[in-house]
C-alpha cells in the first residue's frame, strides 16, 4: 500500500513500521491465497482492490465522513443492528479480527487461554495496527460469549465501549429483554450522534441492510450449482468485506458478482471440475485474513460450496420487515430478525442442527468440516450436538479446532485431505 | 465407608468398584488435610462424620425422602432459589464437583479445554461414581456461563434437565428477565412435585434458608478475629457441606459451631498464632474434595480469613425479605435478593471489586490469592480487574489460575510460600 498514507496512520495512532510490515506480510499472504486461484469471476476484481486498500482508501473515507460528522461506530458481532447506526448516518465497522497480532501485548491483559478472536482484536489495539478500531468513536460490544462480555470491560479501558446485552434462550422474556436493548442501543447512538432516527431514515437503512443481505443470500444460492461456479475462498471474501465497506457501493459489486456467476452457470463454467469434493463449514466466523482452513480444502482440490457462520450464512439469511410505518413496530422488528440468529450462544440451539442439515442439501455438500476457534466454548462444545445430529443424518464430518497460528497448518492439511478423501 | 450401603449403590448404578476406591482415596485425602489440623473447634466433629458419611448416611436418606414421594433436586449453582425447592417440599442438592474424576469419560462429551468443574460432575455422572446426581428427580442448570450453559445441552441426554436463564447484566430488564424465570421455576417445580407452592410454605423455606445464610454469616464474621479461631479449611467445608446436608440440621450445627468459636475468641484461643499471615480468597467456587490452595496456604502457616466464591461468602451474604404476605411479592423479593450475587458472569460486576476491598478491610487480610479455575473465562478474565483495583488499594495479590489435578502442587506451593513471605 502506498506511503501516501502515512500522515493518516500516523495520526491514528498506529506504529508505522510495524504496520508497513504487516501490510507486506498481509499482501504477500493475499496474492498466496487469493491471486493464485484460477478462473474466478471477473467481479473478484473488486473485492481484490478493496482488500488492496484495505487500511488505505477505506479508512481514508472514514476520515472523510468523521470530517462531515458522521459517526464512526465499530462492532463485534452480527447481533448489533447496523440499521440503527445506519439511520443517525454512522458508518458500521466490523472489527473482528483475523490475524496473529500483538499476542504478547494481549496476554497482557486477558488469560492465555481466550480465543484467537479475542486476542487478535486487543493485538490489533494494543499494537497500533488497527486504524478501524482507531478511527472509531464507538465500539459496541455484545455479551454473546464470556470471553467477549469479560473482555469488553478491559477493552472500555482504551477507548470508549457500549456494550448490549444479548440474551442466552428465545424465551419471550428473552426477546423482550433483547428488544429493550435495541430501544436502548437506538437512544445511544442518537445520543452520541445527536440525530434523532425517524421512521423515514430507519427504514431506508433497513432495506439497504436487507439489499445487501439478499445479495449474499443470492451468493450463497448461486453456489448450490455443480461445477462450483466460485471458490469457497472468494464467497468468504465477498462475505468478509461486506463488513466494513460501504453498503451501497460493496451491495453493487455483490450483484455484479451475482450477474457474472449466473453467466457462468449458465455456460456450465466452474472453478473446479464437477467431479471436487463439495464440503460445507460450520462454526466459528473467520475473520480476514483466517483463510486457513478453506486455503487447505480447496489447495486440496475440493470446494466450499457454504459457511454456516457470521461471516456467511448465519449473518445474511434472515431480513428485517421493510416499511412499517411505527417507530415502535420497526423496533420489535428489528429485534425479532436479530433474535433469529442461530448462535452456539443460545441454549437450546437446535434450529442450528435443522440448519446445518438444511444447507448440506441444499448445496449438495458431501462433508461438513466444523471449525471451532479453540478456546471459543460455545461452538467448541455445541460442535458434540452438530456431530451428534450429522451421524443420525449419515453426513461425513471432520471437526477442526484450531488458533490463528499457522503452526498447525501441516496437522490440518493432513487432516482435511485424509477428510476429503473418505468422501 | 461401610459396605451396608454396597446395594444402594448398586441400585444407584454406581461402579461399585471404582467408588470404593475413590471413598478410600478420599478417606485418605481427607484424614491428611482435615484431621491433622490442630486446636479445632469439637462443633467441626459434626463435619467430619458428614463427610465420613457423605457417600452414606446422607444418599440414605435421600432415598428415604424419595420413597416418601419427596423430590430430589440437584443444582450446580447459587443463582437456583433453594427456597422454591423446599417450597415443594424437594430436596435440595450441590452437585458441583471438585475432584478429578471419569476425566476420560468426560472428554469424550466434553472439549479438553473444559473447566474441572465441569468435567467433574460429567466424569462423576459418566464414570457412575456420583450417588448424589443419580438419586436426583430433576436437575436444574442455569445459563450463567457458557462452559455450563452449554455442557447441560448434553448433560440433558444422560438425565432430566431443566435449565434457567441468568441474565448477564444488572439493568431492569435483565432483573425482570430473571423474575419471569423464578416463576417459570416456580411453575416446573410445583408441575414436577405435584404440590401447589403457598405463600406459608414459600415464607418457610425462605425463614429456613435465611437462617442458614445467617449462621454461615455469622461464621464469616467469626473469623474477623485475631487470633484466626477457625481454620480457612474448616470454614470451607462448612460451607461446602451447607450444599447437600440437610438445612435444619446444618444449620442447628453451624450454630453450635458458633458458639463454640465465640468462647475461644473470648479466651483468645486461635487456630494459628497471633502473627500468622491472614489471606482472603477471592474467585471460583471451590467444590468438594477441591482444598488444594487453602491446605497449600494454611499448611506453610498462613491463615485464611474469608471466601470471597460462591461456596462461601457470595452464596450467604445476601438474605430474602420475609413474612411478606402476597406470592408474586415474595416471588419478586427472592429474584432481587439473587440478583444481588456478584458474579464474574455479569457485566460490568464493579460490586465484586468493591465487595473484595471491603472484605480485606473487615477480615485484616494482609494479602488477596485470586483463585481461577483454568478456562473459567468469566473469573480469568475478571481476574485483571481484581489485580487493578487491588493495586489500586495498594493491597498484595497473587493470580492462580489451577485444575483439580495434584500436578502443579509443588509449583503452587512454591509460588504461595514466596507470595506469603512478602506479605
Amino acid at each position: 500500500m502506498s506511503e501516501i498514507y502515512n500522515g493518516m496512520w500516523q495520526r491514528l495512532g498506529l506504529n508505522l513500521e510495524a504496520h508497513h510490515e504487516l501490510l507486506k506480510t498481509l499482501g504477500v499472504f493475499y496474492s498466496d491465497i487469493y491471486l493464485s486461484q484460477k478462473d474466478r469471476p471477473k467481479a473478484m476484481e473488486y473485492f481484490d482492490f478493496v482488500m488492496s486498500e484495505v487500511h488505505g482508501l477505506r479508512i481514508q473515507e472514514l476520515q472523510e465522513a468523521k470530517a462531515n460528522g458522521r459517526r464512526v461506530i465499530g462492532t463485534f458481532c452480527v447481533f448489533v443492528p447496523e440499521e440503527l447506526i445506519l439511520a443517525v448516518d454512522g458508518v458500521c465497522i466490523g472489527l473482528c479480527a483475523g490475524a496473529e497480532v500483538g499476542i504478547y501485548q494481549a496476554e497482557q491483559y486477558l488469560p492465555r487461554n481466550t480465543c484467537s478472536l479475542i486476542k487478535s482484536f486487543f493485538g490489533f489495539k494494543l499494537a497500533g495496527l488497527c486504524p478501524f478500531t482507531n478511527s472509531c468513536d464507538l465500539v459496541i460490544g455484545e455479551t454473546t460469549c464470556d470471553g467477549k462480555k469479560k473482555a469488553y470491560e478491559i477493552f472500555g479501558g482504551f477507548q470508549p465501549v457500549y456494550v448490549m446485552e444479548v440474551p442466552q434462550t428465545k424465551s419471550e422474556a428473552a426477546h423482550r429483554l433483547y428488544e429493550s436493548e435495541v430501544v436502548r442501543l437506538k437512544d445511544h447512538l442518537e445520543a452520541v450522534s445527536g440525530k434523532k432516527i425517524t421512521v423515514k431514515a430507519l427504514n431506508q437503512a433497513i432495506r439497504l441492510v436487507n439489499r445487501r443481505r439478499r445479495g449474499l443470500q443470492r451468493l450463497n444460492r448461486l453456489r448450490f450449482a455443480s461445477p462450483a461456479p466460485v471458490s469457497g475462498l472468494d464467497a468468504l471474501l465477498v462475505n468478509q468485506v461486506a463488513f466494513y465497506d460501504d453498503p451501497v457501493r460493496v451491495t453493487e459489486a455483490i450483484e455484479r458478482l451475482c450477474d457474472e456467476i449466473e453467466d457462468r452457470i449458465k455456460a456450465n463454467q466452474g472453478v473446479k471440475p464437477v467431479g471436487a469434493k463439495r464440503i460445507l463449514v460450520s462454526g466459528c466466523p473467520m475473520a480476514i485474513p483466517n483463510w486457513k482452513i478453506p486455503m487447505i480444502v480447496e489447495q486440496a482440490g475440493a470446494v466450499i460450496v457454504g459457511e454456516e457462520s457470521c461471516v456467511g450464512e448465519r449473518h445474511t439469511k434472515n431480513t428485517v420487515k421493510e416499511d412499517l410505518t411505527d417507530l415502535n413496530d420497526i423496533l420489535h422488528a428489528i429485534a425479532r430478525r436479530y433474535m433469529q440468529i442461530d448462535c452456539a450462544t443460545f441454549t437450546p440451539n437446535e434450529e442450528r442442527m435443522d440448519h446445518i442439515i438444511e444447507l448440506v442439501r441444499k448445496t449438495e455438500a458431501q462433508g461438513v468440516i466444523h471449525y471451532a476457534i479453540q478456546f471459543c466454548q460455545p461452538y467448541t462444545i455445541e460442535a458434540k450436538r452438530v456431530e451428534e445430529r450429522l451421524r443420525l443424518e449419515g453426513i461425513q464430518y471432520l471437526r477442526i479446532e484450531t488458533d490463528y497460528s499457522l503452526q498447525d497448518l501441516e496437522a490440518l492439511k493432513t487432516r482435511i485431505e485424509a477428510f476429503l478423501e473418505t468422501l
